[in-house]
């Protein structure tokens, strides 16, 4: 077991109906003026909009708010956000919606609070020392970025995705009601599912990721939401399936399942890539092309391989086979890739009308134009990066 | 799921020699003079008080030190280091040592910040809307209160053990070095391994317990721990297994295994008198002793079954009887048993030397003299309370 810190302040408050609290919340930490921050206005035909302008209302919150971050949210919006929230001084942003409205939401606050733009922070350019909080209603269940430290934004100029990670970026209280989630269509819970379950297998899959607790917890996460991902795809109104999928979006991503690992999220920079580059790409249905690849790129690796039997064993049920470990571990892939296509994702770049001319460029990026090797049992350069892309076509 | 709410904002600094941390953690918070609360004097005898206090002087933290906290922390410590800390205006309290010093520190913590007697929480005559930070090096991994809201204090006036829970009670900070526990005894590592096992168990069987993700969560925490607590047993100084328990000590109790769950700590509850009535009892020991009798008189019930089936199958392994289910939730509860046998502890009262004399006494004070009723899948008063003694004899 590696060093580890671990900080989850976010606030979570979780149940049917928890969405009228949202008022009370915020007044319960003393803010008066809010930025009230959405997206494609989905919110408004299902009444939760309504529903909050009520509860804020009732609770004397004053707010101005800003629609439309779209998915891969765009730099531009949070740009107007940040500026937004200090010509009208607020006091925090509340993100109602996904992980992009919460994305964009973060950026803002950083830029606001810092009086500057937001793209520096992300570009690595300057390093986050204070943020304005940022508290979420959440209405999918995907990201987790309802607790993590981390903010992932588009800049249009050069299609370039880019996050980092901050303690500052963590939101200060999350009111997540799983019924809220009823009416995502089946594709964006599919999206949802696979994101959930790759935040915890980039943890999973990383040199010494080998923690007895950690693993256990990570494996049950990730049965639990293979048997909830199932049910959902026929009972969209499941509510226990639902408060599955929703509780481990945050528990997937706010660090529970690294604990004690020093891990990458390679598998998210190499799609990141793709669904900057390709912007009618989803994240999820990207991450669910890009992980089988990698995995297949990776296993037989001597260090990586007992890490892939273990998958295959404890995650999809799979018998050992002593003699040709390979074939477990092979095997284990196979059950997550075919699951993620059960659920009707993508597994392949074609089925993405993604071919291969622009894979030179994408890792180019990937590696910042070679400045940086990702860290993995091996060490992905610009070459093996492409050969995973092609591995993905 | 029941609705739930999920607050564990302790920032943990986890690994091999992070106690030189603690003068620069306490200095980043801005805090400049504190109290240095801490136990019987071994941590002199183990160089560990040497290096806390080097590491506040370079850090320029100006301290007052109070030690001997007990096992089972007595009240008038509690209101000692309260009356201290208002004496000597300190900011926060740092807790060196394990449960005791933890509990003692929140005590003297919400005295403190409210210029009261502490055990006006302790009783339930008010709730605690304010308290001093508490900050901890951890040294033993059992009550988990490093992380939790919970603060159990034994006033010596009538030996009444009483706890209260209050987000206020969370600290603000731990620093978690598994070796540190190296040095805890054989049996203080087995009550620790019980007490660990037991936050989780009081949250697993609960009415409404069958939460798929927090059980899937809380099944692979117990068999980390059980793995673990046999590793321990034969090697003190297993990096990895002394890391797996002190960890888990705090994801048992800082509410992670228990969400979605309406639970109730009732053998906590039944146990308190005991350790409450007897203080040469451990409480991880009284507990080894009281949930074995508490399943037994609980498992038939046709709510309760169900469960003792699941955590016989996953937890122990035991193949399920279909015709006769409840062979399998006995054969669950005899593991366990037998597991905390293994470890040393002792299952029955008798090897406590405790006979039935007070368990008329015992029963009235967990009943608050007949003024609540445990709530469980049987409701326990003092009848049923005394039953479960009786079973424990």
């Amino acid at each position: 077991m590696e060093q580890f810190s671990f900080y989850t302040p976010t606030k979570v408050i979780f149940g049917k109906g928890v969405q009228s609290q949202v008022g009370a919340v915020i007044k319960s930490y003393g803010f008066k003026k809010i930025l009230f921050h959405y997206g494609s206005g989905s919110i408004k035909k299902s009444g939760l909009y309504d529903q909050i302008v009520a509860s804020l209302r009732e609770n004397g919150i004053e707010f101005v708010e800003l629609g439309g971050v779209q998915p891969n949210p765009k730099l531009s919006l949070s740009r107007k956000a940040a500026q937004l929230c200090i010509d009208e001084k607020v006091e925090m942003i509340l993100a109602v919606g996904g992980g992009s409205v919460l994305d964009s939401s973060k950026s803002a606050a950083a830029g606001a609070a810092n009086h500057c733009d937001p793209w520096e922070f992300s570009s690595g350019a300057r390093v986050l020392e204070k943020s304005l909080p940022v508290g979420a209603v959440l209405t999918i269940a995907a990201a987790g970025s309802e607790m993590s430290d981390s903010c992932v934004i588009t800049n249009e100029e050069g299609w370039l995705k880019r996050g980092f990670n901050s303690d500052h970026n963590r939101p200060l209280f999350a009111i997540m009601n799983p019924e809220l989630t009823y009416t995502v269509s089946k594709y964006q819970t599919a999206c949802g599912v696979t994101d959930i379950m790759m935040h915890t297998l980039e943890r999973y899959f990383c040199m010494n990721g080998d923690v007895a607790l950690t693993d256990h917890l990570a494996e049950g996460l990730l049965r639990s939401v293979i048997e909830a991902g199932k049910v959902v795809m026929d009972k969209p109104d499941d509510y226990e399936a639902r408060a599955t999928l929703m509780w481990a979006s945050s528990l997937s991503h706010n660090g529970l399942t690294g604990c004690g690992r020093n891990f990458m999220m390679r598998c998210h920079q190499i799609e990141h890539e793709l669904s900057g580059m390709y912007d009618r790409v989803a994240h999820g249905a990207g991450l669910a092309v890009i992980f089988p690849a990698w995995a297949k790129y990776i296993y037989k690796n001597e260090k990586a391989l007992p890490r892939f039997c273990q998958f295959a064993q404890r995650v999809w049920g799979i018998e050992m086979d002593f003699e040709h470990p390979e074939r477990t571990a092979l095997a284990g892939i196979e059950a997550c890739e075919n699951f993620f296509k059960s659920l009707g994702m993508p597994v392949r770049l074609s089925e993405l009308d993604v071919d291969d001319t622009k894979f030179d460029e994408m890792a180019e990026k990937c590696t910042f134009f070679g400045k940086r090797v990702l860290k993995d049992y091996i060490p992905l350069g610009k070459t093996e990066i492409i050969e995973i892309y092609n591995l993905a076509k």
